[in-house]
């Protein structure tokens, strides 16, 4: 039996899920470069943009006319798993420390569970 | 030591992670506007669009084909953060009893963790 | 006074929040009807695709160049929420063994809290 599920899963020894953290950041594209500097510097080895448009804090719009909102994408949505919970932090203290005195934008952390953890970072 | 943490973070006091509450909001396009009225009106200081494609329940598509949903994005999936959970759950509530008895769509709520709380919703 | 809520909302029965699993896949574009195919064999009865961009782990670009990260879109953010853990962690098993050997690519999955199960899988 123990073979057989070998046979079905050649790499069964990582469908193992682990905790992590993800930490997702909402900015004004032009931050982008800024933010993808502090999170590889930080060690973790991917992330994910997508394009996004909004409302951030103090009622100004990411986007010039809210008509537009669902068409004007001039935000960012990035996210980015690490193992370890401290990098996640740093990633988001070091955002809003960095960009979010000129701009606005947010960061917020979420528990996740993953597959192979090798691949999202270097310890 | 302080004075030195504080050299490095100025923004120190705010670098705390706070629990909240996370709304994501997955529906047709042409419902954005009534989305958004619900989330401005429950207190939520900011929101992300993001355009989208997929299927919803009952087997309809929210994209006319299969082959066109990673390019034909008539789906918005919109994402808001309050400090409250009964503010999340009541935006929830609002738009599946006034939007999604006529159109298909889901909600659902998600723990996170932000910095600087004020930036979220009025209490 | 239950009548009085009745009154307010008249699907007050399905207004209460379950437990419920999200697995978000991010992976290639070219890839997106296999994992779909995945995803519909598995039960769940709906997903969403967002066009995405980013970087891989071993440091191969999703996109050919980082300057271009923010407008080239060739990869897919795929979410799907199912009532049973069981077959979030299966939909990630299956992904990671039949697409990932190839492409680059990500899996992992959240908790989150759902209106009308009913909508998300088949038991």
């Amino acid at each position: 039996m123990d073979l057989f599920i070998h046979l079905t899963y050649p790499e069964d020894i990582n469908m193992t899920y682990h905790k992590a953290k993800k930490a997702v950041i909402i900015a004004e594209k032009i931050l982008t470069p800024k933010i993808l500097d502090i999170i590889e510097s930080s060690g973790a080895r991917g992330y994910t943009v997508v394009p996004a448009g909004g409302k951030g804090a103090h009622h100004q719009h990411y986007t010039s006319e809210r008509a537009s909102v669902v068409d004007d994408f001039s935000t960012v949505r990035i996210e980015v798993i690490v193992k370890n919970k401290s990098i996640a932090e740093t990633i988001g203290n070091k955002v809003v420390a960095e960009c979010f005195s000129q701009y606005s934008g947010i960061v917020y952390l979420e528990d996740v569970e993953i597959l192979r953890p090798a691949k999202f970072n270097s310890d």
